[in-house]
């Protein structure tokens, strides 16, 4: 790694901490570069605006939750539908982490990035549309795997997999909202009663 | 009304369309009184800080989304799972009309405050959480006369309720990710099928 990208890397896992923990908004350029020991010029050598920070912000957080948490989760070494109580269990855990760290529960960092900016910002709004179609598309494998070994008739996948990514989403806000992470355990597991049937059935 | 009133009802009543539509940390006290057509003096005279302002923004919301939407919505004129059906439809219909104010689906203003504001600011989390647990009532009311009517068995009621009310935030998270409304009539109805058992069933 050169002197250079670990800068970068300083700047971008600093601004991560900080958004995640409290919000894009509430988080200022001064407060990132203070905690990546980090001058403003350097800052802005590697980012042109918070707004491109906040966009390799997202890329990073994606990366870091599709290797050590889809992955892992969505592995095909179990059942397809016993994949979604893995993934239930492996959030309860990262959000139980997270507490530790911070005396909070943080949620979701695409929910909380979504509700915040969707109406500001086009071009995050956008980003993380992307983000929420990626993890659908891990749902939408799981089910038509499982359809395909005849664990149910007739559905609509796509619509079916954004309901479950939805109930997950609301299950994380209001986890956050209570600051208990047992709410994911207790909710969570019901992610694979979730059907939408296709619209003329 | 008298004058005094009249000027604080204009200061709330920008501030909950000013944060409603973008966020709570994205909004000063200055542009609320700009909009309010207020002087900064006036506004401390009403609301000793912008946290005060925000504890009355969440009451003056809640009042007006019991009186329009969850009370008509949630009214016994009808069989009781049928009124989780017209409250999709009342969310849907007051998520076009926002959209079409503001250009902007603006999602669930409970929803939006928890996830900018829960873990800074413990007063307004806790505030929110109260919110979720008067509209989980309301969720719990229609579970159990549907209970009482036959509709089901055995079920944990506060803890679907609070599955239900999870898979709605839900949806009104990704519908305003989407910044598309029908998301809401596609996944909505789906919110009947949830069922969470006793723990010992």
């Amino acid at each position: 790694m050169t002197p250079e990208h670990g800068t970068r890397r300083r700047i971008l896992a600093s601004a991560r901490d900080l958004i995640y923990s409290r919000s894009y908004t509430g988080v200022g350029v001064a407060e990132i570069c203070t905690r990546a020991e980090v001058k403003k010029g350097s800052f802005y050598h590697f980012f042109p605006s918070k707004r491109q920070l906040s966009l390799a912000v997202i890329d990073d957080l994606q990366n870091a939750i599709e290797d050590r948490g889809l992955s892992p989760a969505f592995a095909p070494d179990i059942p397809p539908l016993q994949r979604l109580q893995r993934f239930i269990e492996h959030l309860h855990a990262f959000q139980c982490a997270a507490a530790k760290t911070h005396g909070h529960l943080l949620g979701c960092p695409f929910g909380n990035l979504a509700l915040e900016l969707a109406t500001s910002d086009e071009l995050i709004r956008r980003k993380l549309a992307a983000v929420f179609a990626a993890i659908q598309a891990r749902f939408e494998h799981v089910l038509t795997e499982a359809q395909t070994a005849g664990e149910f008739g007739v559905l609509d996948v796509p619509a079916t997999a954004k309901a479950m990514l939805a109930y997950i989403e609301g299950v994380l806000l209001l986890a956050k909202t209570a600051n208990d992470a047992a709410l994911i355990r207790q909710l969570g597991p019901a992610v694979a009663q979730i059907r939408i049937l296709p619209a003329d059935c």
